[in-house]
């Protein structure tokens, strides 16, 4: 057995909690129990807190966000945090007029795209309707009970759309929706996770758009502010460079080896995306449907690429910067994430799921070039002179490896998701933002699944002994 | 970092080749390699070797195959290892007549079932010959080169059988096909795995049949006694009881981190189920497509039943024993397993995937009283009073994690494979059923797969320079 040496000094002997993971889930569920006056130590992987969010300062000061950076008006969890940290936002730029660039590559300028706008237009919203009737009947604390349920899991989206849709151009505009809100392919996911997803967010358009949406508000200070924040209130009750290899648990304890040393608590939560979970050895073994669900939910697939002009000129020509892509080999989605004060013009690429595969096959130069090219082709010659540049390509994190979440594979909620989605196992519980019931996938889906799983704890030590966590054995 | 702490005694220091695990895939790797008069070590999680074969003589002196147990006669390279060791075969039992038992529990006789037998049959075979013809058109060596692999690669097998078989009968003797020879519902893979495995064994029928197919041939002292024999072959080349943990690579040598110590070597085969791979850590990490191609390759579920009788008495009513259940929620086909010499009477009995579930919920008494029932039903009263009982459920063997194999996801071999499915990683080369072109899933892909590896490694080692591995620097 391999000996694990540890630094006394480094990690305490003994919490009443350990929480794994200080990316918002972790995070969260942490603050909640401080908050309750439980003991807490939060043991996270890299050298940073945050997780899937990560907002860096560049070389002229403008603030990037490199991962997720949007908050809605529906996200309550994530707002409620915002205002109890009082955190700067501000309005995503809506300015001017979007654009929409087909695949014989002509473009249409638009504000708001109605059902008449643009080929398959008509049909797409059609579409868009049917989902969120079927989406109504989803049952967000068990999907596997939804009416229906083993049909809607048997179904690939893309089955689904080529039974159902006729229009080759609907279909394109749906293939990108999926696409970009789940950054993997339609073929890649089942109807019920599909109807899942956008039931959790409320609807397709709330998924979809900024003004009222998912999209709406951004941060001034980038979206892991507030993760920052809650990581300064908790103070060395947050330890980085702290990998977890190993849970052992049993009837009156767990015990959690890092890299940096063990720790002995009473309950464990998880806070990891489900392939990072999978590193971790449990003992005894995890039960088969919470190994099968972690075994059926890889990553998606997502770039973001940074291009950065000392201003926003396209709002010059009366232009958002919100461009849409269709049938292009590697970009998806253009947003004008500049500064509020718009000191800087900043774009923001998105790649997603196939074009990656492409993006990645080349070498930075042929992609800085093929991004340099779209721009021109969409806000013009000034496009040519960026100040600066930057790509994240979230599979190379190596302990999240994709972003923005992970999707189950057909099969897998009906399958496994009974006891495999976040049943807590013995004294281990599950967050993270893939066992969020309300907007899964999302940094306010990582809140609530944090908070969920701290009432989870504390109604469990609640119950227990008031021995506490003195009441530990040796294994 | 954790330190780990090996006893010189347990594990050399260095080797030429490590191989992770000691089921046939290492075993046969090694077993090259060591005929090639080159170094190798095979470090095994387990306290035993065979993988997914698992032969054990029971109370009454009765081999039970609690695993893989048959031999075809197109399996060249198992067939090859078995007559180089002299191992004991015979033929699987098919006399008498097959049962049927349908949906309404009627049961029909049969000897050999025609395209006129029973509900559904002629849709059944009509099916059956559409998919030897698509699967003709499959490239083994790059599924994903397949002509129309992207549209294969997202409809799972549900959807092209709800859309081209109109029969539900024919789609019950489909569905009962897929969960038997895949261990999955069609819901979980897609046409082109379909496609890719049915090409991988030749035809449908060598999936399916015993005479001059897959289930042709079985072993005097069980199927895992090869592997055996390999291992007495290699000596203190196998170690048992040393689960690898960690495997670092450089551009000169390989460590490979276990709990019996580690060992350093110019290259390393790891030859382990892929949801196993996934929790070997790897220094610098996995590349994506790797990454991925594991992590969307869950295991199969199937859980084998053995009743023993003092004699296969079914034989007496002119019955083979084999049956195929059609609607039952447990069990999906019986097979007469009993000795050569029929000293004994042996029935296996087959859960499959979703039955695996529903079998799962029940404690052992429902299920022993469950089993009992369905052989009385089909043989007569005399099988309610069985000898020994025995069940093996593969999901519960944790270095392994399920059985017979991992089935890739929809979409996984389009998106991932082309760099992810057995393309060596610098000096980590990948061997296991789950990588063979031929025989995919099967123990005969399994030793294809290790003798692929080691001609990999062979082919390097003699183009390398010939400092060996005395030239690994230290990390």
């Amino acid at each position: 057995m391999q000996t694990v040496t540890s630094s006394p000094a480094t990690l305490p002997e003994r919490t009443s909690v350990v929480v794994v993971g200080a990316g918002y889930a972790g995070l969260s569920a942490a603050l909640e129990l401080h908050d309750a006056g439980i003991d807490v130590l939060v043991v996270e992987a890299q050298e940073r807190v945050g997780g899937r969010t990560l907002s860096l300062v560049d070389e002229g000061g403008v603030v990037i966000d490199h991962g997720g950076q949007w908050v809605g008006p529906t996200q309550r969890d994530f707002l409620s945090l915002v205002e109890r940290f009082g955190v700067e936002t501000f309005p995503t730029y809506l300015g001017g007029q979007n654009i929409e660039r087909w695949t014989d590559g002509s473009k249409r300028h638009f504000k708001i795209a109605g059902p008449d706008d643009g080929p398959g237009m008509r049909e797409y919203v059609r579409v868009m309707e049917e989902i969120d009737r079927m989406s109504a009947a989803v049952d967000l604390e068990n999907p596997a009970a939804t009416p229906g349920a083993v049909e809607l899991d048997s179904e690939t989206v893309h089955s689904y759309f080529e039974r159902t849709v006729q229009d080759p151009d609907a279909r394109l505009r749906l293939a990108l929706a999926v696409q970009s809100v789940w950054t993997v392919e339609p073929r890649d996911i089942s109807m019920l996770h599909f109807l899942f997803y956008v039931a959790s967010a409320g609807s397709f358009d709330q998924l979809m758009e900024a003004e009222g949406c998912a999209q709406e508000t951004r941060f001034a200070n980038g979206a892991q502010e507030v993760a920052k924040r809650i990581s300064v209130l908790l103070g060395d009750r947050v330890r980085l460079g702290a990998p977890v290899r190993r849970i052992e648990r049993s009837g009156d304890g767990v015990r959690v080896l890092t890299d940096a040393g063990d720790v002995r608590a009473d309950r464990v939560i998880v806070a990891v995306p489900p392939p990072a979970g999978q590193q971790i050895l449990h003992e005894p073994p995890l039960p088969t449907p919470r190994a099968r669900w972690l075994a059926k939910s890889p990553m998606g697939d997502v770039v973001k690429i940074h291009v950065s002009y000392d201003r926003p000129f396209w709002r010059d020509r009366g232009l958002s910067g919100e461009s849409t892509l269709y049938g292009d080999p590697l970009l998806g989605f253009v947003f004008d994430n500049s500064p509020h004060d718009a000191s800087a013009g900043v774009l923001v690429c998105f790649v997603y799921a196939d074009r990656v595969r492409a993006w990645r096959a080349l070498d930075e130069r042929e992609r800085v070039r093929e991004v340099i090219d779209t721009l021109v082709d969409l806000f013009g010659q000034e496009a040519a002179a960026p100040v600066r540049y930057a790509e994240k390509d979230w599979a190379e994190e190596r302990f999240i490896g994709g972003a923005y979440a992970a999707s189950p594979a057909p099969g897998a909620w009906i399958e496994h998701s009974a006891a495999g989605w976040r049943t807590p196992v013995g004294r281990v519980h599950w967050a993270g933002t893939e066992t969020a019931s309300v907007w899964n996938g999302y940094i306010d889906g990582a809140i609530s699944s944090g908070r969920r799983a701290a009432a989870e704890v504390r109604s469990a030590l609640a119950e227990s002994e008031p021995t506490g966590y003195d009441g530990i054995s040796e294994p």
